[in-house]
């Protein structure tokens, strides 16, 4: 079914438990397809970079942002608008390094994990939410953004908070200029 | 994670792309995983009756919605409030049947096959959407009332509209009261 044209003038907005849920049903049945935490961590990361280079269309549409002119302005741009559309969160944002490329998104409260208690004990090394790292991964890519997107803490294994990191993969001649 | 007292103060209300695309890659996975259209309906609607004994509390609590005078009133409370909150629509609903135990949710438009184009030839018989057939019946367990739920059309399979059939399924007093 292709999107009409008067889509813009819907009412986009849900309730997000059934999402969550619906979530947690997608981990469920690949952790039953796959014995190792780390395919289905792969798998996950996989599903949500097929996503997130969809989903950027529907971001930029939506949002109406304008062109980030800096890798803090788009990280800001994540946690301020895209988690808040998307999770209805707003995660804090930190610099992990003086270069400028290596950012951290800090959750308090994870939605994603609202109906799940703690991960089982044979399923210790499962990135439970891993298919937000590939949307945030897929959608960069789509803006010329290449970056790596992983899971730094997480309360589910016991962590204080849980945190995504970003790291923008700089191109060869920022590296070169760097350099010089 | 448990949920905190204070849950009920945030936003709850997110965009449904990211759930539809989400919805998509579990349904993808599940084509992978089974060969026959009809197990992947059967799992589809198996997730979504976990789902929906669970997601009951949440729509009761969030709705505040008093209890129910009669089937009619039930199916108008799923299209009007559940719908509404869940999945940002509100399907119409029509009564199928003179004894009153039998309703028809039809959607004009179906947020959940927003980016599907069709169903592959291969999956015909696939019912995309079986999650949600699942859920309805889940929910209304858990307030006692036994359905029967399911698609009776589909404008993924061509049809004019999306439409689910529920049947409630009437306790042997009732039937007894009936006869006589």
């Amino acid at each position: 079914m292709s999107r009409s044209p008067g889509r813009k003038q819907e009412n986009h907005k849900i309730s997000r438990e059934l999402f969550v849920l619906t979530y947690g049903a997608l981990v469920a049945q690949l952790c039953k397809d796959y014995e190792k935490d780390e395919d289905v961590n792969a798998c996950l990361d996989k599903m949500g970079y097929s996503i997130g280079i969809r989903l950027i269309d529907d971001f930029l549409a939506r949002s109406a942002v304008k062109k980030c002119r800096s890798y803090s302005e788009t990280a800001d741009m994540i946690a301020q608008v895209a988690f808040k559309m998307y999770l209805g969160v707003t995660p804090s944002v930190s610099c992990n390094s003086a270069t400028g490329n290596e950012f951290s998104l800090i959750l308090d409260k994870n939605p994603l994990v609202d109906f799940v208690e703690e991960l089982p004990a044979e399923r210790a090394s499962l990135c439970y939410c891993n298919l937000l790292c590939g949307v945030i991964r897929g959608a960069l890519e789509m803006v010329h953004l290449a970056a790596e997107v992983s899971f730094l803490q997480d309360r589910l294994k016991g962590d204080a908070v849980t945190e995504i990191g970003i790291t923008f993969l700089r191109k060869p001649e920022d590296r070169k200029h760097r350099r010089n």
